[in-house]
């Protein structure tokens, strides 16, 4: 009597959950329009539809009787078990926040993005100040209400990274930051550094190349699109997942690889399994999980040298001789390490050295030891101090990135760990793909991107993070396979 | 203190209210995308998103709290007064409609659009039936409902037009039609119809003068865009009020004239009172007010002798000779009269014409005096009867327009009465302002466009739909300013 009470209370409550699930989708869906097609003059009116919906949303989530619902449900099976733990995790968050908070951190920071995307043209600092404020105000008072006197920064990295903390990430780059250092110091030393990229790329051939990459990568078009934003993402899950890229005539590899990076996230999504469709574990698990898809697509597939073997063809072919020799010194180009104020644009050694600096930045933020007035100044010595170069201007310093506009504080640190996660996976990868280099050498993935999806992407949330990559890979974590990696492929290439 | 309760309930009720809009204006966000910009395999899911959302809305517009509030609440003034009069004919709609059924209609009808496109493209009637079907007993299920024993086709109508019946309609199409076929017939007999366009106009320099007509006739660009649909529509409300067209090289004038109509849905909704933004009352009162506004900008001033001897020069600007030799051939040009299978294509003497076949066809298939699987045959025979021509193709024929597949029934005649109103609004403008075509001549729309918002756009759903009509021309409407512009206009046109 028990047990079919409970089963009975499951399929209530899933029926609830694949109703709350599209409505999340239905709020993806109207950030994908923000940043693509919305006239700029709707910013507020979409602020109060935002927060409309986040109304919604938290309603039904902190609802008390989806509480007793997840009290009475029992679930039959691993997945069935995932989706409680999944919802739990959601109601439990929900009653800890007002609605009012919640709404109003929807409408502030739906806003703040065109605020953002306005100050950064600019070059305006001041113009954004007031409203990062507002915005670190809003989320330390959400972050008050989730740590219940815990850490403040730790409860806004569990929402992107369930079961890590600040504390854990400060190991994590303690680990990482002195051999990252090391090499790129020897790599800054290396006489011969490999050639630049010089000329203009029609960005017509660029994009008509990008969508034959997303393509190639296993991007699946019926159930997506790509268009262009000024700060690259993917949106949406399940049947509808788009991408979005950008273009400049001088920077290929700019929209190429920004292109690989989201098709990384994107077919996370889209590979999902189809029974997991509108649930709560129909998604990717963690931010860090989803940063490991991206990152082995874009970097230790699409920057290998088997690849990007096949790559210099093409481009060939469709620009025609653009003054690299051979495919071996096109794969030193790609890979070239150099200064720059750019976290997206950064090669694969120095990029986690950024993310180390908004992770001391941000978490100084939210503890109150760093004011939003004083960040420009802290930024810039940061940046001075890591990467020995003046910053010039906002747009390459602090006005760079979109992330804290939007009030994703905690979030940077993820992509650090998909990285480290990636470089655990390419390790496994390559034991059970040992001629992998052949199919990648002719523009094949699909050895590679069937194997992430097998061992990863098509079990959506059915995992916590961590146990999802342990089974992957068949071991603990760690940072190691990522800076081995590294430390052999930039040696090889700088002759180190 | 009664007074003061009241008070507290209006406001209590229109912070409510405020949100149910903003997710109503979220759902036309949805809708936009899905015919415009939306992947093709994301119809199903799509589907489910609409239903969660209709669930949404249909939730808080039933709610008996909502009806406790209506009851208790006190409007302080005119505007307070509408605002409770669409709050209450909502509530009062949304209680009788299941959930269920409300949430069928809305994934059903969603998934229906994609399948009718489909269809249309290829010529395929069959491939369409059981989705109209389905669609057909949704609607008159929901009609059920809300009649509670009166007519269906009636209620219908009541949801775009309210206070409107089939009877009215009848009546309407009584007064027009004797009249309208003669002058058609009469046309039809000329002896020197005017010059058919000729030649090949290129789709990018059509889009860019269609963008110029566009701002001409008022359109903000800051709150709205145009991209390009199968079906022109307009969409949103307030800030966020976009536009489509389409666009053929063979054919400008389908461009430029779908342009300048849903630019005047759209100004009508960019111009309501900003006070009533996001409130019951911002948005157009009603689609027969809606379709005077459209009416209105495309054909009496649109097509007007003055405004296209300023289309005339322009045209000649952009793509050189055409081989129309005068202003005033064009102007006979662009008013050609010629039998033609396609409602939005139509001129104006027979577009009305399409809109009573579609009514009596409609009506018959809610009353069930006509199946679905006879409708291709009773389309044909009617078409054939009214226009003397046979239907080639289903894209010619039943297959042409959208509504039908997104179950809007009792639509279709509020175009009509759109054209009776612009016939009616036309006489005023007229009258107010005597030297209207020394603007329209060279290219100035705002004397025009500043006297519908002030008679008719700021006001939103501020007034009925026929008291409105009814204050802005003095008295109230009828066909006979319609059918008497017309006799003249083509009289002079064809020399009848």
């Amino acid at each position: 009597m028990s047990v079919v009470k409970s089963a009975t209370a499951f399929a209530e409550l899933m029926a609830e959950a694949r109703q709350t699930v599209a409505l999340g989708q239905v709020m993806g869906r109207l950030g994908w329009d923000q940043e693509t097609v919305m006239p700029r003059g709707s910013a507020d009116q979409r602020g109060d539809e935002m927060a409309a919906m986040e109304g919604v949303l938290h309603a039904r989530l902190s609802d008390p009787r989806l509480g007793a619902l997840l009290d009475a449900a029992e679930a039959s099976d691993a997945a069935g078990a995932a989706q409680l733990r999944e919802l739990n995790r959601s109601h439990a968050r929900a009653v800890k926040v007002p609605s009012a908070l919640a709404q109003e951190i929807a409408r502030t920071t739906s806003v703040a993005q065109g605020t953002w995307a306005q100050a950064r043209a600019a070059e305006d600092v001041a113009a954004f100040l007031p409203t990062l404020a507002e915005v670190v105000r809003l989320k330390r008072e959400e972050a008050s209400a989730l740590a219940q006197g815990g850490d403040l920064y730790d409860a806004m990295v569990d929402d992107y990274e369930p079961g890590m903390t600040g504390a854990d990430i400060a190991a994590m780059f303690g680990e990482m930051r002195p051999r990252l250092v090391a090499l790129r110091d020897k790599i800054m030393g290396a006489a011969n550094p490999p050639q630049a990229l010089s000329g203009a790329y029609s960005a017509d051939s660029q994009m008509r190349l990008a969508r034959d990459l997303a393509t190639t990568f296993g991007y699946d078009w019926s159930r997506g699109r790509m268009d262009i934003a000024v700060h690259p993402f993917s949106s949406g899950s399940g049947n509808d997942v788009r991408i979005t890229t950008r273009v400049a005539e001088a920077d290929p590899f700019n929209c190429f690889y920004s292109t690989i990076h989201e098709v990384g996230h994107a077919c996370y999504e889209q590979n999902v399994d189809p029974d997991y469709l509108l649930t709560p574990i129909g998604k990717g698990v963690s931010m860090g999980v989803h940063e490991s898809q991206s990152r082995i697509y874009e970097n230790q597939l699409g920057r290998s040298r088997a690849f990007t073997g096949w790559l210099y063809t093409q481009m060939r072919e469709r620009f025609g001789e653009f003054g690299i020799a051979s495919a071996e010194a096109f794969y030193g180009t790609v890979n070239r390490v150099q200064p720059g104020y750019i976290r997206t644009e950064s090669d694969e050694v120095q990029y986690n050295l950024h993310i180390m600096m908004r992770f001391d930045l941000e978490r100084a933020l939210i503890s109150g030891d760093l004011q939003v007035g004083d960040l420009e100044a802290a930024w810039n010595d940061r940046f001075k101090a890591d990467f020995g170069v003046a910053v010039d201007r906002p747009s390459h310093g602090m006005l760079q990135d979109v992330h804290w506009s939007v009030g994703l504080f905690g979030y940077f640190p993820t992509y650090s760990l998909g990285n480290l996660y990636a470089g655990c996976l390419h390790q496994a990868l390559r034991h059970d793909l040992p001629d992998l280099d052949r199919d990648l050498a002719s523009g094949k993935l699909t050895s590679a991107t069937d194997w992430l999806r097998e061992k990863v992407q098509r079990h959506g949330a059915l995992y916590t993070p961590r146990d999802l990559i342990t089974q992957a890979i068949g071991k603990a974590p760690t940072a190691a396979p990522l800076l081995d990696h590294l430390e052999t492929k930039f040696s090889e290439i700088y002759a180190l």
